[in-house]
C-alpha cells in the first residue's frame, strides 16, 4: 500500500477533513507505516483528488487522520484491455496490475479455451473485483476505479461491441502464432486484447482481424496473463 | 506448466529415450495434461535441447515418455536484471517471471531500503530459487536455468563487480524520481537495476550513474518489482 484510499463513509460527519480507519486498512497503517500521531501518509479519495493524511488518533478499532486533498491522480493509460478469463488466481492479479498500470476500461470475455468453470469463481463478483482494484490502485497511487465489464458471449461482443470498442484506437491483438513482433510506443490510444491459456483459436483471431484488430507476437515464450499484461502495456504504451 | 522439464536423472538407465516422471510433474502431467497412454507433451532437457514426450506406460507413482528431443530453447533475453532484494512472496514471482522472460543472469543485491529480515528468507536458499526457476522455464518453454548471484554488500559490489557486468551494455538503473522516461527497444545488451520499494536512495542511485549507468523512470505508478520486471523488459527489449 503506497497511498490509502478513502471513501465518503470514512469522514466523520460534520467534520469533512477527519477520516477514521478500521480493519485492513487500520492493521495495514500500523504494522507497515507505524502510524504514531503525528505521522503523515500518502491518502486519495475514491476517484478524487490526492494529498496526505496525519495521524490525530487512534483507538484499539481506529485510527484518525486529518485529511488535505490537493493534486490529481495520474493520467489514465489511454489503454482498454480485452481480456479472455484467465484461471481465478490469475484474474485477481491481473485486475491489480492492470489497475496499478493505469487501465481504465477491462472487458473480461469468453473465449473457445476459456475453461468453463472459471465462470462460477467467486472472484468475478463485484465485491472480489474491487477488492483487486483497490490494492492495485493503492499500489499504484490512483483513486480512479476502472470499469470492468464481463461478457459471457464472444461472437455478439465482437460483432456489436467490439467496433464502437476500437473506435480512434490501434486495435491489437497479442496472438503467440502471428508473424509480426508487437510495436513499440504506439502513440494513440490502444485496444489490446489477450487471449487464454493456449491463445484464442484461428476463427477468433480472424474475427477480431475482420474488426480491425492486427495481430502481434511477443516472441517464443509464453508468459502468464498476470505477466503479459505489463509486458505489453509497456512496449505499447 | 506448458513444457516438462526433464533432468539426466529421469532417464531409465540403458534406455536412453525413456522417462519416468513422478512427484509434482506426475501430477501435472495427469491433471491438466490428462496423460493417458499415447498422449504427447512438449518437453525438454535442462540446459538442452526441447521436443516431445509421449506417453508409453503410467503406475500409481509414475509415467513413462518416450522422449525425442530436437530443437532449441528459445535465444536467452540480451538482458542483466540487478535486484534489490524483495520481500520473499515477490522475489518467488520475480524469479519465475524474470526465468520466463529469457534472462539468463540475475543479481540479488542488498540496498539501503531493503528490509534486513528479507535475508533470512528460506526462499533465497538454492532449492528453492531453483523451483521457482524451473516454474519460470516451464511456464514459457524454455530449459536454460538463468544464474542467479547474491550479493549482500552494496558498495563492494557496485565498486568491484558493476564495471565488468556492465561493460559492453546499455546499463540502466530504474529511479522513480528520474527526469528521463525509459527509453524503447535498446537494441544492444542492457543491464537493468531495480530498486527496493521506495526506491533505491540518493547515494546509491549515484553510485550507479558513477558507473555509467542512466536513471530512467516509468511515470508516475508505482508497480509491484514482479510487475516491474516484465513492464521494463517489454519496453527496453
Amino acid at each position: 500500500m503506497n497511498c490509502l484510499l478513502l471513501f465518503p463513509s470514512d469522514f466523520i460527519p460534520g467534520q469533512n477533513n477527519t477520516a477514521r480507519i478500521s480493519g485492513r486498512r487500520k492493521e495495514h497503517l500500523q504494522s507497515v507505516f507505524n502510524a504514531q500521531t503525528g505521522r503523515e501518509i500518502k491518502v486519495g479519495i475514491v476517484n478524487g483528488k490526492m494529498g496526505t493524511g496525519i495521524v490525530v488518533g487512534q483507538s484499539e478499532n481506529e485510527i484518525l487522520l486529518d485529511i488535505t486533498v490537493f493534486t490529481n491522480p495520474p493520467a489514465p493509460a489511454p489503454l482498454t484491455l480485452i481480456l479472455a478469463l484467465p484461471r481465478p488466481k490469475s484474474l485477481k492479479k491481473s485486475i491489480e496490475v492492470a489497475t496499478s498500470l493505469g487501465i481504465k476500461k477491462i472487458y473480461i470475455i469468453e473465449s473457445w479455451r476459456v475453461e468453463k468453470s472459471y465462470w462460477t469463481s467467486p472472484v468475478l463478483s463485484s465485491e472480489k473485483l474491487i477488492e483487486h482494484i483497490l490494492l492495485g490502485l493503492e499500489q499504484a497511487r490512483d483513486t480512479v476505479i476502472p470499469q470492468i465489464e464481463i461478457r459471457k458471449r464472444f461472437k455478439p461482443f465482437v460483432e456489436d461491441e467490439i467496433p464502437e470498442i476500437i473506435q480512434g484506437t490501434e486495435a491489437i491483438v497479442a496472438h503467440p502464432y502471428a508473424k509480426q513482433p508487437c510495436p513499440y510506443r504506439i502513440n494513440t490510444s490502444c485496444t489490446l486484447a489477450i487471449g487464454p491459456e493456449g491463445g484464442f483459436i484461428p476463427y477468433e483471431i480472424e474475427m477480431f482481424e475482420k474488426c480491425g484488430f492486427k495481430s502481434y507476437t511477443f516472441g517464443d515464450r509464453i508468459l502468464r496473463v498476470e505477466y503479459a499484461i505489463p509486458a505489453l502495456a509497456g512496449r505499447i504504451l
